[in-house]
């Protein structure tokens, strides 16, 4: 059966497919109960059809990417993810069993329980609303956006703008079907490399991963300032200096970018540093750290400029120095 | 200024109306920290604009519905609510501060925080989601759907079907107008009691009274189930009876009818049973005592009916008996 006949069936459904509602329920109340515990760090985050994802995409994906980015936030804050309450409200037609089934086998990978949620139809656009619940580790310190000081070193977890590539290239027609993503007619003669940069650039978009044991290490530090950067490097950064009462020079040359960056925004007719700073979506923590201080290797960070005392958003480019453009994604105002 | 020129702008307008966030910032992080505590009852709760409610409601209401059916499934469960997390994705022209001047003021009075959130376009219909988090009173037990033995009595804590009565009247034309009740032309010729009834039904579809104190009262009983009535009598106590294993036999003189709601039933054209058992968003607890406890007074609660060991579920209407009919609102598949 594609369709669920109706909110109950599926919810007994679910309730057979989650090992520890047979000892422990959670679902099936008018609210989840849960152990006394904490502290909580709680996120919400949505992802709407025709706004964070295309309408045809395989619902699996759309359940894939909504953890996803949920736990990326929890990233943020270096705790652990623990529970996740989904609200899904669907267009007649959508596939509620292949949504969840993506959604369970992802919540078990990072051992999430799902353990509420609320279904409803919607006429136009697919929205679909998690909450997740993390504990911090005992002992652990909370990340926060205001712990940077002038003299911190900035870092990037990952590369940036390669998301942005990716939603440019779904927006000229890229699909992801089942593992293969299918790149626009205009990318057929180009390189086998550039060619895979794309599919990358669109793999990165749809299904982002969430740099969860990074938060963690830099919870486990003195001090560190952490964010996501889910709304372009500049807006977040920008976000991070202000509740931190800093400013930041940003090296260029520095920023980490994926393999073969510059040749597909040149062939998409994209200008790389729009989609550096302000293409949003990459989901790779921005983080400060006292100066000397490292982490280890494995995490492939990237120092990528100062904190400063001056409030000012500054970049070096070239050698020159100019102020952040103050790009990226609003949710409301665009 | 009517609307949030932007997210960040709208995020410290809201931190200036929190006092709490002063002393103890829970906003502007990737994810809100919740001090250890619990045990946590957590529910979500979506309002869709045309499912939910008119597209033209005024957001103000919104706002307080989305919080009032989160509130009726923490009453449920027997505890406090204590932390609320929003997730708005609204069309254009929406106006973001009348909807959260709103939402803070009635969380005040539930002394609920507003403790983080997700905002976003969304192309076609306004939609809510609410996180709900509240505690259980030390002692307290949980309210639980499934606590439900045969020989158990079946009480209402308020009248059923003016919901979907005012539904009806909305669907026809009446809309809430600052705090006027606007009727459709076609009851301008009908009594002033009928027209009152009218207006009544109206707000109470619109503005739900969630029976939080009814609930905790319930959660410090010895043994009693409870469920919110949402999606029809009916169909509710088909859950409650489910999840406890037992039936239920309900008399339907028994029922409490809201003032002159049989004749208001005749002026719209509508069979009050199918309101009464069906017509769902009544956010009234439907809930079971062992045999001869019974809620105080003030409470004003009607003792329906009876569980029974048979897992069927009958009602009794002139003496005759019949199977009580599979009504109400199917979240999926209506």
């Amino acid at each position: 059966m594609k369709r669920a006949a109706s909110e109950d069936q599926l919810l007994s459904w679910l309730r057979g497919r989650i090992p520890e509602e047979a000892t422990d329920p959670l679902l099936g109340d008018d609210a989840a109960l849960l152990p006394r515990g904490g502290p909580w760090a709680v996120t919400v985050d949505s992802q709407i059809a025709g706004i964070h994802f295309d309408p045809d995409l395989d619902p699996a994906v759309v359940a894939r990417r909504l953890l996803a980015v949920n736990l990326s936030d929890i990233a943020a804050t270096g705790a652990r993810p623990a529970y996740a309450f989904l609200a899904l409200s669907a267009t007649p037609g959508f596939d509620h069993r292949r949504f969840f089934s993506a959604l369970l086998a992802d919540c078990r990978r990072h051992a999430v329980r799902l353990a509420g949620g609320d279904l409803a139809r919607q006429p136009a656009a697919t929205t679909a609303t998690l909450t997740l619940l993390g504990t911090l580790p005992p002992g652990g310190h909370r990340l926060r956006r205001s712990a940077a000081a002038a003299g911190d070193e900035l870092w990037l977890g990952g590369t940036v703008g390669e998301s942005a590539a990716g939603r440019r290239l779904i927006d000229s027609g890229a699909r992801l079907r089942g593992s293969k993503v299918e790149l626009p007619e205009g990318l057929s003669q180009s390189s086998v490399a550039l060619r895979a940069a794309a599919r990358r650039a669109v793999r990165r978009h749809l299904l982002p991963v969430p740099q969860l044991e990074l938060g963690r290490w830099l919870g486990r530090q003195r001090r560190a300032a952490a964010i996501d950067v889910s709304d372009g490097l500049s807006r977040d950064l920008s976000r991070l200096s202000r509740e931190s009462a800093v400013g930041a020079l940003v090296v260029a040359e520095d920023l980490p970018l994926s393999d073969h960056f510059l040749p597909l925004c040149q062939r998409i007719g994209c200008d790389p540093w729009e989609l550096v700073l302000g293409g949003g979506e990459d989901y790779v923590l921005l983080f400060t750290l006292p100066a000397g201080r490292r982490p280890p290797a494995h995490f492939a960070c990237r120092r990528i400029g100062e904190m400063k005392a001056s409030r000012r958003l500054h970049w070096t480019l070239g050698g020159a120095r100019a102020l952040l453009p103050d790009r990226g994604w609003d949710h409301l105002s665009k």
